[in-house]
């Protein structure tokens, strides 16, 4: 699928169908994402592939307990119903201090490779910056060791729903030249 | 260009030729940028589209200023010969508490979109968490509001190098399932 037909048409998608997603789609979408570009060439990524309904029942606990107050419209109990949810982490080592940077730019290839492939998914964070209630929890509930960092959270299955095309902000309002002057 | 061609082909890139990149390119990488998923689909982001050399020489001052000393092997100086430099900012207000997730999304899809067009491009930070000097210095140079954040710098043109193909680690070293067990 060709790229700026990717980007402009895909969609945050929390209805999956009950259909599971091949294995090998899935090693597609993580190859993919391992192409990002990451601090110092440093490659530091783990892809936790999770099926098991217990861990996702476990997962939409703690992201609803640590769920701030403004999101409270976006629950995640929609999780248990996405055939895979994919954890980001990242080794701390290979990071540079830049752990977060380094997730997320693995997490943007991986959203729109499992777009490409007619998968829907959708963002959702595994930490907090000044709080690191979450990011423990889901590191107790996964056994992940304190040198490897649980970004992003990213449950993926097929769409059961077909969102319209994506309102964008102008792009006059946020493009500026030479300095900050509007 | 098709999605995986551009993900596995495109690498950093930090020699440019003498040649301008037009408006509505620049245009087109702008637009696909703001397809990024944000936070609560605040979309925060601005764009700031630098050519004038006297800004990119105080850039290069500063990220070589600030540079860490383990990163003293990537010097800022081939900025300069940059002819675009695309500062991502995002607007707190609209950023609901993810203002280095979101920037990050909107230049992972900025980098994509420009390797697609032939343009080479690499990801640089503006911003360092637990830093503020970088940050209030380029928000100094350019007349940065308190309530915006930099937080990437993307220096674009069209390649005057042509680096091999990138190696990837094992996608087996990088993928575990249901738990952290390895």
């Amino acid at each position: 699928m060709e790229l700026d037909q990717v980007i402009t048409s895909r969609r945050s998608i929390r209805k999956f169908k009950d259909r599971d997603v091949p294995q090998e789609v899935i090693e597609e979408l993580l190859d993919l994402a391992r192409y990002a570009p990451s601090s110092m060439n440093g490659q530091p990524w783990f892809f936790i592939v999770i099926k098991d309904p217990e861990t996702k029942k476990e997962l939409v606990f703690l992201k609803n307990k640590y769920c701030p107050i403004e999101k409270q419209d976006y629950q995640a109990d929609f999780l248990l119903h996405a055939p895979v949810v994919i954890l980001v982490c990242v080794d701390k080592e290979r990071s540079f201090d830049r752990e977060v940077e380094n997730a997320v730019l693995a997490t943007a290839h991986l959203l729109l490779a499992a777009h490409s492939r007619g998968l829907g998914a959708v963002y959702m964070s595994a930490y907090r910056a000044g709080d690191p209630r979450l990011t423990e929890d889901v590191r107790k509930l996964l056994g992940i060791p304190p040198e490897v960092e649980p970004i992003t959270l990213i449950p993926l299955g097929y769409p059961d729903e077909n969102p319209a095309a994506k309102m964008v902000r102008p792009l006059a309002e946020m493009v500026l030249h030479e300095t900050f002057d509007k």
